[in-house]
């Protein structure tokens, strides 16, 4: 499983001192090669960390020979020092890792936004992190990588020879384009850089951006895909980029089912829409809702809060057309009272909302997302304080 | 105060019985003349409730005689008898008040969507509240058209000779365009339905469409304008607008300050913006930011969410050269660390979020909305169960 499950990668996960509880908080992921091929997807905030800043030149050149990731701290907001910082962090991986340079070593941070790194502790934390890298080190890398994560989250896939692992960190503020959320990727399959970067987008279009559990967006979401070509085998494109997607559905997944306090994950899903913009409008629409998302965590399934939110889109539809189901129960046909509602079962944690635009025949789009808790409210009320 | 603070106005509240409680639940404004001059903004939702439709038609014609409204149920999402039935409410309205026709009978619903209003009750309601009228009748009739509101909100202002008053109602569901609002609003002074509409839509582009408690749209709401002439006084357009802006401002201001479940008044205000789009763009993705609005209420000055929630919009700026003050406090300068936080005091209900986008001269733009907090939770998760 996670980032050693393919062939030709180490990694481990240390305690640096970044985190106050002592807890794990310093992964290293390094590439053996014998290629280092590389793409990467990072946030849409136009507000970015300095690592997204860094990261996203390294990844320019289709090459990453290592990955140093921190959590304890997102390294955003902090000024010229912060991107100083960043780069000092690559200087010293490629310093403790033979033969690796600092332009192909890309930098992740999670954490609080605004706060300098302690760099007497993470510097030093390098070298150890270098020291104890292993070819089963994934699982330690992945839980290196948590914040408010309450487990770690790794996933695999792949083909006849060849294999596709990653981890994955995020808790909160998971949104499109994308969420506070780290992921490294890594596949021994023989693969260059063009055709990883459009496995990587095509996959995250349909599953890291469409997990939407608060609507907020992050400054630091970074997403990577190294390939070492250790296994000596060159998939078909379209093979590999369905192993590709599979990973990232199940951790999008992984995400969704560890978000901060939730008690429901909702799968709504928009059908006969006029095109994918579309749905994909009307399904984030729904997964925004506050009120709805307090009343699904209440086991209310109040569908008018469902017409009210697709009713906010610009979206093609006839409001009179409109169909909605809960759990399978069309509570609402034609825009008006469906089927009984005292006929939802809402006891388990999956709820899944069916939105029938009754305006095309687009393919159904799938977007995940929360409830709204108390619980929710508490762990983002004290955060930082 | 309220609706009958202006002469020419009758109105009145009651209990017709559609609210289980026994409270009251109808009201019914009459404009009495000599003119009958009207203007409505109504719910950009495109789920619009059967009251909106009705009276979407009725103010076409720039004449509203009476206003009938109930809270205890939306009539959204109730189909063709749904319809029917507002059309029944306001031909009993007509029918109950000598010389009206229906089509100039606005009505307004507030409540649960998807639900068919108990006739049986209303329309007997409907006679009660003719009954009812009364010179001083401005207060119960504010009263009536509560929902979960926990005060009836009522605002006057006027000039030499005239006047405007109006009452809202509105707890949650707030956002621009406009909110689950309803609001009468009445004066005496001598207006033609054009320059109502015009004063109308400019005061509520800068009120009513600037309070967004919640981001959720409601399909029910409805502002109304209506004049009398009965003080025979013609203001110059720009005091009579800035009457009508003053008497929306306060009531908005009211919604607010009387938001579910909410323990803080948010005060966004976004300043040296390129172009007032930008700045109302981002003033509402501050506004309606989860995490920030939780942090808000843990009274954490955590900038770090608020240069996250400007990161997301298109508006002009240079993330290096933003500043965000809390309090008047410059938590943020330059994109960056600023003053220290500890110095911001968040004890107050009202917290006021300075946005500088260092990107032009556009005059201030004020964006109002309020904390996410457990007990907003709890109202909306056992609402309609």
């Amino acid at each position: 499983m996670s980032v050693t499950a393919a062939g030709g990668f180490t990694a481990s996960g240390i305690a640096a001192g970044i985190k106050q509880s002592g807890d794990a908080d310093l992964a290293l992921v390094v590439n053996n090669g014998p290629r280092l091929e590389a793409a990467g997807v990072f946030t849409s905030n136009r507000v970015k960390a300095a690592p997204v800043l860094w990261s996203e030149q390294v990844v320019k050149g289709g090459r990453i020979s290592a990955v140093i990731l921190n959590s304890g701290g997102a390294n955003a907001c902090t000024g010229p020092q912060g991107f100083q910082d960043t780069h000092a962090t690559a200087e010293k991986t490629a310093e403790v890792l033979p033969g690796h340079s600092a332009g192909e070593v890309a930098v992740a941070s999670t954490g609080l936004i605004g706060e300098l790194l302690p760099m007497d502790k993470l510097l030093p934390g390098v070298e150890k992190a270098a020291e104890a890298l292993s070819e089963h080190g994934g699982e330690k890398a992945a839980i290196a990588i948590k914040t408010t994560d309450t487990v770690h989250k790794t996933a695999v896939a792949g083909g006849d020879g060849w294999t596709v692992g990653g981890m994955a960190k995020g808790a909160g503020m998971l949104a499109p384009g994308l969420a506070t959320m780290l992921v490294v990727l890594t596949t021994d399959a023989d693969v260059d850089a063009s055709a990883l970067d459009r496995a990587l987008r095509d996959a995250t279009r349909t599953t890291f951006d469409r997990v939407d559990s608060d609507g907020c967006m992050s400054t630091n979401d970074t997403v990577l895909l190294l390939a070492s070509g250790a296994s000596r085998v060159a998939p078909e494109y379209e093979e590999f980029a369905e192993a590709v997607r599979t990973v990232c559905a199940d951790l999008a997944r992984q995400l969704i089912g560890d978000a901060e306090g939730a008690s429901k994950d909702i799968r709504i899903e928009v059908i006969n829409a006029a095109s994918e913009d579309d749905a994909v409008e009307v399904g984030r629409s729904i997964a925004r809702n506050n009120l709805l998302k307090c009343a699904i965590h209440g086991e209310d399934p109040n569908w008018g809060r469902v017409l009210s939110a697709i009713g906010t889109t610009s979206a093609a539809f006839d409001p009179d057309r409109l169909n909605v189901a809960i759990n399978d129960v069309w509570v609402c046909k034609n825009g008006s009272v469906g089927e009984d509602r005292t006929g939802v079962d809402m006891r388990f944690r999956e709820v899944r909302i069916t939105a029938d635009l009754a305006a095309g025949d687009t393919e159904p789009v799938v977007v995940w997302a929360n409830d709204l808790t108390a619980d929710y409210v508490h762990e983002n009320s004290a955060y930082s304080s």
